[in-house]
């Protein structure tokens, strides 16, 4: 080894789900959301002017900014937007997690968290989660630098309570808890903790573009916290790259925040969809937690979920599968359209009778 | 102050340019490129189906490092991609200068180096630059955590040649030595010090897409190095965000680096312009080191520097100014067209007159 690699930050990455370039696969293994982007966003893309490439962006993104701000009723100095929610959530942990008490979340849950926490040397304690995946409030009231977990959880799909967040985060007034919303569309109105920010300055909501506004190849994050919070993470955020956001991407993230209608008719043909795949998986013998998010979790009895993810593979359907302790009788599936779910369906016929 | 607030990590951020909202400007400040980017991107930009965007990018983003190893006559697994050249140096500051011992770059220079430093907790010592803006290799050999500076340097636009670059890297094996040529297309060819790669596995060049391509819009930044360095990095990059790169950004920037032919017509027309307003700003009095990039240093001797910038800016013309010691008698003037330069000729002859 050469003097210089002493100097490196040797780091085990996150791996990332599976992209596959060839065609004709359906792909149930990230989340993506089987829809098109609003109209909206094509009418905003094909209007831009490519001889604006040549000038910078907005470094504060402010046409994105003020576009969220207004969506979800906040001011724009409560916004913080980024390249997807892993740019937003990897900023906030540089930005609030510099104590040296453990930082506490889930075992099982994004694992992004604890990369970050390697990659940041941020010290942090993994809880177990209770019987049926659920968080148990009185695992987080205890010394620590901070707070993270998603509702719905994931890989699980588990909603916790806007009550159960709210004694975590009041239990935890000298730390930043943050609420990581990746899938909360999907749970329903009125389940979002947004409405707690009006009563703790310690709470950041974060949210994503690439699942219910069907964006994932666009990057788009954001988080609502109070206005001091958003001044910490731009000051941070400023200090490693002014402009992350670029002028396409910024123009189409505007135009699909502000349609609401499409929005709503695609979340609900999607929480339409995965109550009836429920019914399906439930029928072929799968146990699962009750999903609130575009994805189930779920363990087959009748062969070994790792066995299942490979044969779905050799029928072209990509599910996610990790090969980990108490995970691994399980596969997290995406829900994709009809047609999709239907040939997954079929395909898991084929291979239980064959089995 | 909260209690959460004392693990905050507290930054006194970078300051860009200034991004005027309002049309009609002459904008003369950030060192963008006035022609729009080859027409290669806009068939590419054109030709993308909006349908994708609900589908993550490749987190590799194989098509644009591809297009920019075959460009450059490298492997792809010598290339690594990034939001735009910050982005990529922020990445390799934080891959590569875990030292204990200080990294060095001049006094004068891109002023986004000690933010880095600072935000990442990484020692570092400022060194003098010599008479006449240069960089002396001497002032180099000595312990060090990591050595970076651009060529041409920034915001002096001094080019230094690769036997002197070359001394630096040699002088130092046990450091990460990064070069930022963000401006070196401009320096006619054969001056990136890329060919020293096959000698030397410790040095990394970055360079950008904003300037010479005209994409400052679409962040776009890359660096080619050793398989080695370029593995140290991705690994972090995979540990902080999988995906930075989305998919308009992949495929217009595969379109821009592909397109050589119009790349090196812009950059003529731009030199050209740039020899010429040596001539039309030494007529008026400027004095300014000779400039090899897309900007001019220069220190007027009929008016402060300051009242120069206000007076320009009064007339709709941006240029760039900072008042801090040394350099505020210099404005940057970035190379704008020729119709644009000589709106700038007409006002300082204006400013001066009224003098």
């Amino acid at each position: 080894m050469a003097a210089w690699e002493n100097n490196v930050r040797k780091v085990v990455p996150y791996t990332p789900g599976e992209q596959p370039k060839e065609s004709g696969i359906i792909k149930l293994n990230t989340n993506e959301n089987p829809y098109p982007p609003s109209p909206a966003v094509k009418a905003a893309y094909d209007a831009f002017d490519n001889a604006e490439m040549r000038l910078y962006p907005a470094p504060d993104a402010s046409e994105l900014v003020d576009a969220i701000a207004e969506t979800y009723g906040v001011n724009s100095s409560q916004v913080f937007v980024g390249v997807g929610s892993d740019d937003v959530i990897s900023m906030a942990f540089m930005t609030f997690f510099g104590s040296e008490k453990p930082v506490l979340f889930p075992d099982i849950t994004y694992s992004f968290y604890d990369v970050w926490a390697e990659v940041y040397g941020i010290p942090y304690v993994q809880v177990p989660l209770k019987k049926g995946f659920r968080i148990d409030p009185g695992d987080y009231v205890r010394p620590n630098g901070g707070i993270i977990f998603p509702n719905p959880n994931a890989p699980t799909g588990v909603l916790e309570s806007t009550d159960m967040i709210e004694t975590v985060i009041a239990e935890n007034p000298d730390s930043v808890v943050i609420i990581d919303e990746a899938y909360i569309d999907f749970a329903g109105k009125g389940k979002s903790v947004l409405p707690l920010l009006s009563k703790y300055e310690n709470l950041l909501v974060v949210q994503t573009f690439s699942k219910s506004r069907s964006m994932a190849g666009m990057r788009i994050g954001f988080a609502i916290g109070s206005e001091k919070l958003i001044k910490y993470m731009n000051d941070v955020k400023f200090s490693v790259n002014s402009y992350t956001m670029n002028r396409v991407t910024i123009k189409c993230g505007a135009a699909a925040v502000r349609d609401t209608e499409y929005f709503e008719s695609t979340v609900a043909k999607i929480v339409k969809t995965r109550e009836n795949a429920k019914k399906e998986l439930a029928a072929r013998g799968f146990t699962f937690p009750d999903s609130q998010s575009n994805f189930i979790f779920a363990s087959p009895t009748k062969l070994p979920a790792g066995k299942v993810f490979e044969e779905l593979k050799k029928r072209k359907i990509y599910v996610r599968y990790w090969d980990k302790p108490v995970i691994r009788d399980h596969l997290r599936i995406t829900i994709g359209t009809d047609d999709e779910m239907n040939a997954l369906f079929k395909a898991l016929d084929e291979i239980f009778k064959e089995a």
